[in-house]
């Protein structure tokens, strides 16, 4: 007989944006999609609230209820209006500690990985919030002793291509001076790692672009694959990870030739998001690396324009559901 | 009755790279592929040793020979070995001549289109090349008097997107100081004008990428798109070009929104050549905008590796033909 799974954790996320809004209406459709059971971290007043605004009929109940029939819900006690896109600094204190009990309970086994719903950061730190983003604030919270986290890193993935970029938020001109051999290292070291252990990956294949045109055309239109991704390629293999590169980018992400690899390695934003998102239209799921517990999250914002209107994809969300159940033991 | 279109011009390019093996191969197929008539521009002695290397049997004639029967070829008189992967200055001479022969007859009307196999300029610089590439080169042949080229404007096009880099050849971290409002407006003007007049586009829409991850945010990850991109688009819409953006890349590259557009402006290599090689597999086409004549290439380069094997795909030069021919009034 099959041991019970723990459910999921999903983080209500911004209250004025959209993802409580597909927590619900994913709840309501759950036996058609055959999901997986979760418990939401949020509050109940304001999913009540929304609910009620969205037309969406939902028994809420305690973290053990029967996803069947009701949702299960940790109730966090707060002020959480329900004023779709309009974000206040009161529900801040909501949403900060729904994502820490949420990350507890995951690294305890109440519950076996998080899907977080996208948050506002703005909001936030007149709330007090001290990160630079939600990624950095669970790798904080992840860092209990023995638990100490790696660095994280940001996975873009889809049944067909997964792309990692090595730089993520920062302006393009300040991209060349953070390539370095160091961080490539450490970042493809956690991607092998993952791949092995949370993709179930015996032997990953890693490709790696370069930065320049043309991977830099042999140092004629840029040194940086020379002197810093080359090396790191060569170190990466003597260790025993099979990466390749670095390749130019364009012919990188020519299907034939990603499709050999088990991810990409890009080295700035646009250079991994742009291939995801042709390959993956809304589907792509954004996932963590280098935590202690399994994170996805929707690769979309709190859509704030949508949030309350019952409108908007939940392709998203679903598949992030769809594929942290999948790396925590799921069909 | 239908008068006769004048044949389009083919140039030979680098022959010990594939472009001569792709022709070739394209001409024996003329029939069932249905192609329209084209004059190569080239060495005879030289073809004539290529396709017996290759078993393709070819005869050739002069400019005016019958295309159903006989390889048109304007011949060029010069050493040329039949050493694949092996290239000689030797040749140099005849490389760069045939192009220059090909435009001349293109810009008198003697042919309707250009249509350029790949070179390489390491060889040609042995030679006397004096140009920093391929399309500079044109640029310059085609400055004849009354014929002043604009500045030469890179596309890479494919039935479903074109895309078009602001900044080609250059190392990634020069490319935030090359980005300017006069370079967009110059590059978009040219672009709006030749989507009316060689693609047949009454009122152009065009979108235009910001440079920074999410277009900079409203300025917190670099100012690009607030102090030059935004202003350019604003100046552009003044002028009556439809022109939108900035966006930020990767979800500019989602394909519902691209549809919206007859062509996407990217500010670099990589940004304009991952969407199109993902979309368009081995099928892109590069066209060069702002001449007086048209011109078209396959979207690869000399594959030294591949040349007088038979192998490699011919599904660029072939659809290099195709857009030439149908933007110069063939089917």
């Amino acid at each position: 007989m099959a041991v019970a799974l723990a459910p999921l954790a999903l983080s209500m996320g911004e209250p004025s944006g959209i993802g409580p809004d597909l927590i619900l209406r994913l709840f309501s459709q759950r036996a058609e999609l055959r999901l997986p059971p979760f418990v939401v971290y949020g509050n109940v007043p304001f999913l009540r609230a929304r609910a009620a605004r969205l037309g969406i009929e939902v028994a809420f109940g305690t973290p053990d209820a029967d996803f069947a029939t009701t949702l299960p819900v940790l109730d966090i006690d707060g002020m959480v209006p329900d004023n779709p896109g309009a974000p206040t600094a009161l529900s801040g204190k909501v949403v900060m500690e729904a994502i820490a009990r949420a990350v507890a309970d995951t690294l305890r086994g109440a519950t076996r990985g998080l899907v977080t719903a996208p948050i506002h950061k703005g909001v936030l730190y007149s709330a007090g919030f001290k990160y630079p983003g939600h990624t950095e604030y669970l790798a904080a919270l992840c860092a209990t002793p023995g638990n100490a986290p790696r660095l994280p890193v940001m996975m873009l993935a889809h049944e067909e291509l997964r792309t990692i970029p090595l730089t993520i938020h920062v302006p393009l001109h300040e991209v060349p001076g953070l390539v370095t051999t160091d961080l490539i290292l450490k970042t493809t070291r956690i991607v092998a790692h993952d791949l092995r252990n949370r993709f179930g990956i015996a032997e990953p294949r890693i490709g790696i672009a370069g930065l320049n045109p043309h991977a830099g055309e042999g140092g004629t239109i840029g040194r940086q694959e020379v002197d810093i991704i080359g090396p790191a390629v060569a170190a990466l293999v003597h260790e025993g990870i099979a990466a390749e590169g670095p390749f130019p980018a364009d012919t990188l992400f020519f299907p034939a030739h990603w499709r050999q690899y088990d991810a990409v390695i890009a080295m700035y934003h646009d250079q991994a998001l742009i291939p995801i998102k042709t390959v993956a239209f809304d589907e792509a799921v954004n996932v963590t690396l280098g935590l202690p517990i399994v994170r996805t999250s929707p690769d979309h914002g709190t859509a704030f324009d949508l949030a309350g209107s019952g409108k908007g994809s939940h392709a998203s969300f679903l598949a992030a559901i769809r594929l942290a159940d999948k790396m925590t033991g799921g069909a």
